[in-house]
């Protein structure tokens, strides 16, 4: 892989760009006039449009991967701690680009699962990813709530959870507020994990994040 | 409102078009050559593309309100029977479409949310409005249940329960299986409506639908 900052700044800027206006809708003239780059430069990095999305996946799930570990995934803390940490993140990304961006995965994974294979197996790998990390945290709240589920009913509730965020963050986005957000959190935490011994662990609104 | 044979020939051929290919990708030409229908006959019926787009989603929400009608808002039913022939019905409409259509509001949210006030403000008024239904069959399953819960509990639960639905929805066309969606109405009647007195009579799958 050819690898200096050029390619690196065409892929922010791409980024960017795409996440805001969608992949079809953004040309590739706009990138390399706002990148400043000739087309080809362009074409000595990436092979097409194809070639500088996928990029550009693997680039975001790169980065959000530093945003797991340093949430979901970190064994520092108690797992509803972890949880908690990983919305509240969220919610204040979604608060600094004022709830217009969401997700990069999801906004790809809506515009093209269904017009380009390559690109719905790429997000689906990065989200069948992201499930198992979170099922291991789901996994340690059982654990510490001795509840008795297993790791198959963990991975289960790890899928509903991850779905209900990138659903709360589409309505997010369409209503321009925090609320739906908001209000994912405190279902999940009051309605689906209100498990005996596990409850009274929840962070507060205060004390998190 | 002019209102013809032709003038709903081309909504319907532009939905069509936009829920498989987006709203931007999708040009005015296709849907011309497609319907069959000359530029200036177009004009005479929307005043532009975004006028086009509205009506498509307006008539999109007048034919999603009769599946409403029928499912979430039926009172001939049980409300926790409402809400599985409401999600067995998406889950056969997905497997219809092979999961590659997916919500047209949602898509069209998750696209243009950002880029066009006029889009998200309709697009935000319809998801509000289905969840005002959706409370109100959420309300019909604590009365059943005598659970104490009131209708700003309600409300609450059926915007998580949408919002969770959407993301079920955009992860079922990601990962061109229905897998997502069964594993949100299990976790959901499982985990989160499983409440004395209602949990036994959700229909089991082969009695729903």
């Amino acid at each position: 892989m050819k690898s200096n900052r050029k390619r690196q700044d065409l892929i922010h800027v791409g980024r960017d760009l795409i996440v805001r206006q969608g992949f079809n809708a953004t040309g590739l003239s706009d990138i390399l006039a706002t990148a400043g780059v000739p087309k080809g430069s362009f074409y000595y990095y990436f092979e097409s449009k194809d070639d500088f999305g996928l990029a550009i996946i693997d680039d975001f799930a790169n980065e959000y991967q530093r945003k797991l570990d340093a949430t979901i995934s970190n064994q520092q803390r108690s797992p509803l701690h972890r949880l908690r940490q990983y919305f509240e993140l969220g919610i204040q990304e979604m608060e600094a680009n004022q709830y217009e961006t969401g997700c990069l995965i999801g906004n790809l994974a809506q515009e093209l699962a269904a017009q380009n294979e390559n690109f719905r197996d790429r997000l689906d790998q990065i989200l069948h990813d992201w499930e198992t990390q979170f099922a291991t945290c789901v996994a340690d709240v059982y654990k510490d709530a001795d509840s008795g589920d297993d790791r198959r009913s963990a991975t289960e509730l790890a899928k509903f959870i991850l779905a209900g965020w990138q659903g709360a963050t589409l309505r997010a986005k369409t209503s321009r507020s925090p609320a739906p957000l908001r209000n994912f959190v405190h279902i999940l935490f009051t309605h689906v994990l209100n498990r005996p011994g596990s409850a009274q662990s929840i962070p507060t609104e205060s004390t998190a994040g």
